[in-house]
């Protein structure tokens, strides 16, 4: 399977260097061998992985677009050229396999619908909670469950920094180290306006309640314009601050927010640690289903794609007979 | 899709009743109806859900195997006629869907093969962990990621049993409040001493890990034979008694345990509530990824068979264009 990569920063890296240290067993379980022919970059001055050879490097979009492949992984942040290579690839009738939330929750249904036109297939359960599998568990185990409402803390770098914050950090110097360790968007600003956590929600509420992302009334509240006044209430009441996202479907329709909120420490947000997530989902034949796990990083959002990569790679097998 | 139903206790019930109301949304969202043609049942005096007509219940083993269908459910306990069933609906092309962990623990390893021999489909969501789905995020969220370790609390029952004697029930009360509630199998002995976890955990590590479930060596240690002596620890101690099932993957090989431990209150789980389910994955690629949920009980268990059928019955469609 020819894999045309757009974007090899953190995510992308990661994924290269999963592809080649599962290649075997991938081809063993799988009967197919995945390949980074392609990858679209910005810089080509940056480092990247060893087993990604040089002449499969190129800054050049029309290069990258004219590239032979089977399916497009997009592991680029923001909506250019993402989108123009989105559309493109669908449109080419290959699959779309996207870590990109901003992309999705501005143009998800179109996308959606040129996939289906084109007969082809698009994937994002990369783009929500990182390594959590919650596009999946939503759409294969909870599909006909009925679920009334989702939360979750859905931004590691805003969980991973609120934490710092109460155990004494600054704040300019928990985003830094945030970044450096490759929680934190490229521009972190959309982490810390609560704008990725809206775009995370509206991906949860597309999958569960059908509602066009982009059209989901949502204005998102974030840590700004004062985090340390939010630590300082935390710190004074014995709790923490989390940046709870929800999502909840009633007989008037769906409606989401985005917020800051203190909870008890030892509840279920409150226990999010660091850039873990924690999504709960509520329904009508399951009751209480809670996942978490890592939420942000490149190796957790890297093995997130791929297995959306091996879902387009059948004949899958179950357990060893 | 004509479903052949073995057993309609409270799984089963839970299963026909949910069929009747999620079938207009099933139809729409997958383009098939899901029917019960024929329930086989041991005693036909028991109450059965209204929406089963008493002409499609049968006590007699031949008649429920001479029906045509598409689909088996195993919703019974126990081996006898299950595996005898089991058997019989691979051989004969039809897909098997089953809630029946102690038939795969035995003989789950002959049953992928004959599946695969014969191009059908084993599912099994529904036998561990109730409505955790844990089966379908080992497949397909953590396939490659390289699991190493599996931890959890498998058994609803003796979860719920050691909250309530922890609470101050006397344990014959607390078993028979379980069994009230649903939760507890027909025989609440495999519950307490620690065989229905261990069932669960070869199945997991069946998953896994490739091995097969019947040759992995596990001797279980349940509640018995003195669960008081373990609350009074618990208590004294000022933690909390969990049954806790484990499978570790190393280079010698995979071991697997069940026995009950004394845990934390606020640990991962020590929180594990009542009939709640607790299933913690440490993998190479995705860290610790852990999901809680409704582990026992009718409904959840159904909701489990339910994404079972539903996942062989294409076309699934993705979010909503």
């Amino acid at each position: 399977m020819r894999i045309l990569m757009a974007g090899c920063g953190v995510v992308g890296s990661a994924l290269v260097r999963l592809l080649a240290e599962r290649g075997d067993a991938i081809e063993r379980q799988h009967g197919v061998r995945l390949e980074v022919v392609c990858a679209l970059v910005r810089d080509r001055s940056k480092p990247r992985p060893d087993v990604l050879h040089a002449d499969r490097v190129t800054t050049d979009l029309a290069t990258f677009l004219a590239t032979d492949g089977e399916v497009v992984v997009d592991a680029m942040g923001g909506c250019t050229p993402a989108l123009e290579i989105a559309r493109h690839a669908l449109a080419h009738r290959n699959g779309l396999v996207t870590a990109n939330k901003a992309v999705l929750a501005l143009h998800g249904a179109e996308l959606a619908r040129s996939a289906e036109a084109h007969g082809t297939t698009l994937s994002y359960e990369a783009a929500v909670a990182g390594g959590v599998p919650v596009i999946r568990v939503l759409r294969d185990a909870l599909g006909q469950a009925g679920v009334r409402r989702i939360r979750g803390v859905l931004n590691g770098t805003t969980n991973f920094v609120l934490g710092r914050m109460e155990g004494g950090s600054r704040f300019d110097h928990a985003v830094a180290e945030a970044q450096a360790l490759g929680f934190a968007e490229a521009d972190p600003e959309r982490d810390l306006n609560g704008q990725d956590a809206a775009d995370k929600v509206r991906l949860l509420a597309w999958q569960a309640f059908g509602v066009d992302p982009a059209k989901l009334p949502l204005d998102p509240v974030g840590l700004l314009p004062d985090p340390d006044r939010l630590v300082a209430d935390a710190l004074a009441s014995g709790r923490t601050v989390r940046l709870l996202a929800e999502a909840v479907h009633t007989a008037e329709g769906v409606t989401a927010t985005v917020a800051p909120v203190l909870v008890e420490r030892d509840s279920t947000f409150g226990r999010a640690a660091g850039e873990e997530n924690v999504v709960e989902f509520e329904s009508d034949a399951l009751g209480t289903l809670r996942l978490s796990g890592p939420g942000a990083g490149g190796r957790p959002t890297a093995a997130a794609l791929l297995s959306d990569l091996l879902a387009m790679a059948p004949p899958r097998r179950g357990p060893a007979p």
